[in-house]
């Protein structure tokens, strides 16, 4: 049974807020940092709400943010598959298509002979990768370069140049090393020859106009990749989404899946004014806030508790912005400030509203979430709660 | 997704106790043999780690040992099957090669007219059923014979002996009644015709052999299997993995997975001193021991409780020996002594190390397990979730 056959939208809005990297563990010398953290309204959610776990992909698996993101929206992580393509262009908010094929580029230094001696350019500065990836969008009209960091790009060719659908199936030309020249771009599969030739000419245009740089004079491309074709929310659910997000590639995950993408906010402040002006334009809203994951990336117990103290102080005014009938906060996966990195620890979450039915949770936290009226769950069963408790779903049989 | 594809072997040591048939029931008069057990270690290693409850197969599902301990090792015990020739030859320790097939036999007695009149042999002692397949072993070298108890033993045709591989597809020798005669090997493919054949002419020297037996003159063969070829461990998830049991079953199922089979060791001291000796030459290893099934088996509660305290006093050698960066305790099965057999209810199961994230359990045991971080869950999630602990697992998606 697909959860559209029972969807109806006629119920009350949804305010999904995603703390990047909630989940944490705890150890000898402290709780989690959700545990330790004063959030007094968090926990007034949970004292009056459900909470559980999550299991974001599958036990013992440890998320990136794509699979992280898909399971909260209602999506199987391990049957919707977000490439390293589609997911570089969603990171720099840059839309793909059907057809089109993106992949990472990389400036690098060629000698007189042609062979690449620097595969970074001389490290060279974000500035100067930017000044050099500008050139290029002027003066190489075949293709789209968005430049990323330092001497890392994405290429774009767009299906709209040529009279049918690229194909991604090329092996790179970045070979990997330095002493030998580019690879060409050579196709994997008979069909993605017209690719390889339109990315060859491309390639020989940029060898041209990079020809005077002094670093920066190469470009090798890898993880070719196309749009992928996933249903977007709509379909699945009937929902209308909306996503208050400051960072690209959380906005960009969001339009991947066809939610209509607000902002860019700069901050909570921005995210919350955003909330309010377009409470009506949606029955779902997705508000994204990294901080935490960042705090938890770098080891910084510290950083990650204020982080998560932040959005509790903020959640009232989203509450007030939004007014949803529905409230849930999650993570997208835990972030343990104790590995500096994701982890595959489950991640807790509430999930508040007036038929929720309250658990006796006494606050937000894994040790309170763990004994939480919605157990411990997939990530991917959250959306299909919400929907229900806030009557966007009807009865199955009879 | 399988696992492998995010395998890395790169962690620390997993220590996997399986205290056979842990599980049990708790009624008016008692708690579980495990609640009520006297476990000091296993309770630290419950109050430092994470608890939960495991159910081998499905809801209401008694496992076998056989799919108890495939769960475990991580494999969905509804997708892979180890067949009752494989489990049997396992159970004996004897090792079947892709091509051999083997049946169980039961000696019976036959009449003058070649009609079977005792389906097991007069019920002759393990003793005299040793005593007449040591006849065979020596007499009959077209197969193996490998006694099991009283009138039952094991018969394997090996491939080594033939042009081609064996085909297992063949017909009961045994027609399960009395008054008649046995039934001949019948290909029940005509792939299995030369099966049948030089089955069939092991039966005609096993009747020669017989003839001058009084009780024990017959030999009737059902459950013709083959080798079941089930991936590795090591494909499946990288690891290298060591068995350290006792009973020949338990090495017998660990040899059909690729792991190393270490000993045979006498008893839980000989067990530690295996783990010392091999600590290097494993990630994974899998300590059986048998006792508290055995004691439940035969409905006694006090030997089950004391079989539980008895491992309680081996784990800190244990773990002195086999130096693990995870260690696990659980059982493959519940067997209640209430019951006096196995069981379906669920498995209680600790795991311990430096990320496993502590939970609040005070102790070992059902009770307490109810209330921990890891949940009721399938056996076949421990696995990943031990090797996430142990840094065997990397992300999944971007």
């Amino acid at each position: 049974m697909e959860l559209s056959e029972l969807a109806t939208r006629t119920g009350s809005r949804i305010l999904l807020v995603v703390i990047d990297g909630l989940g944490g563990m705890a150890d000898d010398a402290h709780g989690t940092e959700l545990e330790d953290a004063a959030t007094p309204h968090l926990d007034r959610l949970a004292a009056e709400g459900v909470t559980g776990l999550l299991e974001p992909v599958g036990p013992g698996i440890t998320p990136g943010s794509g699979p992280g993101h898909l399971a909260l929206f209602g999506y199987d992580p391990l049957r919707f598959v977000l490439g390293r393509g589609a997911l570089g262009a969603a990171g720099l908010g840059v839309p793909l298509h059907p057809g089109d094929v993106a992949a990472r580029g990389n400036l690098c230094t060629i000698d007189a002979a042609g062979t690449i001696v620097d595969r970074r350019a001389g490290r060279i500065s974000d500035e100067e990768g930017r000044r050099v990836v500008g050139r290029l969008a002027t003066e190489v009209p075949s293709a789209e370069f968005h430049h990323e960091k330092g001497h890392r790009l994405l290429v774009v060719f767009r299906v709209a140049g040529t009279p049918e659908a690229l194909d991604p199936r090329l092996g790179d030309t970045d070979p990997q090393t330095t002493g030998v020249p580019p690879l060409e771009p050579r196709p994997l599969d008979p069909a993605a020859e017209a690719t390889a030739k339109l990315v060859a000419s491309t390639l020989e245009e940029v060898r041209v106009v990079l020809a005077d740089e002094s670093a920066a004079n190469g470009l090798v491309l890898r993880g070719f990749d196309t749009h992928r074709d996933l249903p977007s929310l709509r379909e699945r659910t009937g929902l209308r989404a909306a996503a208050v997000a400051v960072y690209p590639m959380y906005r960009g995950i969001a339009e991947l899946l066809g939610f209509q993408v607000l902002g860019p906010p700069a901050d909570l402040t921005e995210q919350v004014r955003l909330l309010e002006k377009h409470r009506e334009d949606a029955d779902l809203f997705f508000v994204h806030v990294k901080d935490a994951d960042a705090a938890g990336e770098d080891g910084d117990r510290a950083a990650k508790v204020a982080a998560i103290e932040r959005v509790d102080d903020a959640i009232t005014d989203m509450i007030a912005a939004a007014e949803p009938g529905v409230v849930a906060v999650t993570g997208d996966h835990a972030t343990p400030s104790q590995m500096a990195a994701h982890s595959w620890h489950p991640v807790p979450v509430v999930v508040h509203g007036p038929r929720c039915g309250q658990d006796g949770s006494e606050r937000f936290g894994e040790r309170w979430c763990r004994a939480g009226g919605l157990g411990i769950r997939p990530s991917k069963e959250l959306l299909p709660i919400l929907m229900a408790n806030a009557g966007h779903l009807t009865k199955y049989g009879a």
